[in-house]
């Protein structure tokens, strides 16, 4: 469904030919007139109508598309939340987990104690990276398939499941025994990677782009779905704006707002989102209290000697803490 | 204290010209040579020295200055906390408070009711517009000097403290006996206002500006301080993004951020922030997990009459049941 | 004219509900419907209903105004170009002009000098800050009502009209002998300081906000001309956005998307943009490239020795040369 | 280089354990003494320190890279401009091109058609979209390999040398007769796609990410170049701001600071920047005015039929009425 609004000063003539046309397209047009202004209602399959090319029309004052261009995603047409399973471990539709790790692999001894003790603290889920993308090409680019390896070793030595992130399919059979493949904020609109991540069976962790609306978020989640892969978990994990005190400005209202256009279940990354340390506990605070189904954090053994994004790993007791405090605002949002 | 940084290629002579110049502005300059630029460190009161200015400069790779330039806002020069207590009310130093009341101030029945309602629901001040900074001229632009009448008649009726908004120093007379006086974010740099408001003694709730950093807001807090008053109450209230699923961003990360660099109590308005009543509970809930000192939330006893910025008004029965949630999770804060 | 979309589930009762109140309102309203939802198309005088409010309503999808909602300066209602007329001088419906100056006015030698010397390279108009609006209350504040008595001197000695910056409706008297009052881009919402020049017949340089939409620069400028005065003249200066190369992010495509919107005349402001001297003449370049109706230029005889926003400046010899290739440019435009 | 601010109250046992670090690092080490803080002056090698992670600890207030991350891209190590040379046009160095054509690649008649037209008005290089990258997954994605064998039907009607996007390393093959291979604005950070089109020799046509900073820009160009493929043409295509009346916001102050930066040449893409017909002619008028080396530009043989993106395209008539005024604009900018 789509509302085309026409100029003043269209003729009959005009109106009559761009509705002809619009009806060829196979729309119903509903005309109510104004004193200024025309509008047309276009009711039918309007997801093949180019929006900007009705805008750029001469009599065209504006378009709007008032159905979401989003569906199997939406909520509208699948009411209840939709569940992840993993491991044992469930995500959404009351279902809440944390997921804790190094931003980066480094050794297996690393990585191993890094688990153990996010396990003890309550964590659900293991994280940390493998593949890595740096800004720079001269910056460390992650352990690779050796990084794979090692979390699976991990993986054996707790129980935990592990999540970790793809940046190119064509490495895709690393990941057979990964237990949720992530999708970077650089790679949201990566769509032949979407697509073939869309072909898995596989969990897909989707981060939010740095500058993407909520609707096109949903739209790259529509793309996985668009190939059969019903697995998805949102991340909210900050966007650009003019202010610079944070790495990214955490936009948190994404989570009632991704609730309520997707039946998805939607975590929160306060670590990567604020890029530093002392605010990643009042951050996992506050994406729990605004109903979050679970959050992702960093947590190092040794954040001096992180090989990247150290800044924003917790101390594995600083992260106990944290679990404790957020046990409680939960049961403040189930309430 | 302040850094420049010289650009490969500057002479001798050049560079002795400019230290000259810089020890002439009562500066100690200490130098550090890389192998393609030089550094200047200047010590001593950078304040005076215009680092546009010397951007500028041919020579000049860049300018950055290093310490803050808010002084008495400033948590570096007054650790403790500061505590704003109106009317038997403190806010800040681990004093929480909720101030609730409609937009707009209509009418004596519908402002005595709201107020009795928030009471009732634990709200401890109550707020209403009486001047309204509307971006049309032909909009309604508030009950003015008669809300202000009004406001008093409830805080006479309930006990509550009252806050509303100033819009102009000249009406100042009118706020004689308002107990806090609110500035709003298109305001957050009127600086004649600021001034004049730092002459009085009445605590000030300043908003942020919908495009403003937090250095510039602070940098506001000071123009009021500077001037003598120390009673003001810092309000993040949503920053401009692209995106327009809420109508501003609400920025929750610069709750803990500016607690770290004031002694000024923070509070939050999610109602303005994010336009939308629905986002207004889970937003209240998430200001109150990451620390903030109160919260400001629009409460209205006939949403569909309110004569502006309905959309983001509660009723009292959804507030009352919001306060007691924001009860628990504060609970959680304060462990 | 006004486009209400309900959602799916809305019940014939209550969309009668609604209808019936807004037919009570006076409007006119035409019903489309939707397999998934229906369109309300509401004809008439919509500018007193509160689109948030009714966008607040549990049964609204969304709200959309399709009629501008700012009159008098909309190039519907007055198809030809308003032309500003200044001692002389000429801006806008085909009229170039050139204001160039000092950030501040500091002395008499210094203005006078300036005057004569970007006179002397084509400027038809003076610009000089006597009052500045600054971050730090602890920054020069600019020379005030001595500011202007120089730059009167200047005019004096030159011819040029002037044009200086308001901040305070107090101080109107002060700028009796002033040529154009500019009014900033913090101020741009300062709507009562908006009104009270409204009430005067001066020729108002109104600068966009950082962080204001083209239809919110333009209803400020409706402020204006709803108080009785059609003088005003729209600047474009920057907005704010994620990158910091630049001090603000010049936005030239407001300079034809104004000229669409509205007959007022566009200069734009590419000193105070960029915050670089050797970005202001192409800057200036490409804004002539654009249409825009003229250019304001900050140029100082000694930048080194400015007291503020020096780093901007140009010296008079430069902005010699940027004259003449703005002339040429201008040309290509004209054809 | 890089500069690191010590916090007031690091102890000298801290600074001295930290300086210690640095130096094993391999860094030379220039300490400064302010009232409140320390400087540290780091001189060497520091792109491989870990910005974020010296960021994180207790002690350190701020640090701040002085040089700039990239390389190989950046003018200080090649003051002289690249030339980009394809099929006997040069685009850089003082050689201005301009590229033209439609959006999407549909049918042998259209692509020749325009190419011809393009040609005949001037326009050095012919451009058409065979890959599309496209927000939903239910539009039209391009005729992929068929469009790029029409393309290269056009190329051999009219001599013009072509430019198409790849979004997709695996499809490399299909460009072997394509003269300039393009990466989008989404596949900016595609880090793995960037290192693939830095093993061929081809020329490279770069847009900027709607939300990346011109570093960014840069270190993506640089991530090419570090693989070995100097041949990299920069081109802005508008950012993602909080105004909605042009599709982005276009940056041409990126155009004097990108050839500040870089030795690369740097084009302007107004079509895709603004989103309609109607602003493209004054954008291009003003990319060129501010130094750009070339302007792409959409033209359409019908834009009524345009399967994408037809909203931006011109007719051929009012392409031909714009070149004439673009060489009139460039003459003004050789002077």
């Amino acid at each position: 469904m789509m509302i085309t609004v026409l100029k003043k000063g269209t003729t009959q003539g005009q109106m009559e030919h761009l509705i002809h046309w619009l009806k060829n397209q196979g729309l119903d047009v509903h005309i109510s007139h104004g004193e200024n202004m025309t509008i047309l209602g276009l009711i039918g399959n309007t997801s093949k109508i180019d929006m900007e090319l009705l805008g750029s029309l001469d009599i065209v004052e504006s378009v709007k598309r008032v159905s979401d261009p989003f569906k199997q995603v939406n909520r509208q047409f699948q009411p209840e939340d939709t569940v992840i399973e993993v491991g044992g471990v469930k995500i959404g539709g009351g279902h809440f987990a944390v997921m804790a790790g190094p931003c980066s692999v480094e050794t297996e001894e690393q990585i191993i104690e890094v688990a153990m003790k996010v396990k003890a603290a309550g964590a659900q889920i293991l994280r940390g990276g493998a593949f890595k993308p740096r800004t720079s090409p001269y910056d460390f680019q992650g352990l690779k398939g050796e990084g794979i390896r090692l979390l699976l070793e991990a993986k054996k030595a707790t129980g935990l499941p592990i999540v970790t992130e793809i940046m190119n399919a064509n490495f895709l059979d690393l990941f057979a025994d990964v237990d949720i493949i992530q999708v970077g904020a650089r790679n949201m609109q990566n769509f032949d990677l979407l697509k073939e991540l869309g072909k898995t069976d596989k969990p897909i962790l989707l981060k939010r782009g740095l500058a993407n609306t909520l609707k096109e978020f949903l739209m790259s989640a529509e793309y996985i779905m668009s190939e059969g892969n019903q697995n998805i978990i949102l991340c909210e994990r900050g966007i650009r704006t003019f202010d610079t005190y944070s790495r990214n400005t955490l936009d948190l209202t994404a989570v009632p707002a991704l609730h309520e256009m997707s039946h998805l279940p939607v975590i929160v990354d306060p670590s990567h989102a604020t890029g530093k340390v002392r605010f990643v506990p009042p951050m996992a605070m506050a994406a729990v209290a605004c109903g979050a189904d679970g959050v992702m954090v960093e947590v190092h053994n040794d954040p001096m000697h992180a090989l990247c994004d150290g800044a924003q790993s917790l101390r594995p007791e600083q992260f106990a803490d944290l679990m404790e405090r957020l046990r409680i605002v939960r049961r403040a949002v189930e309430q």
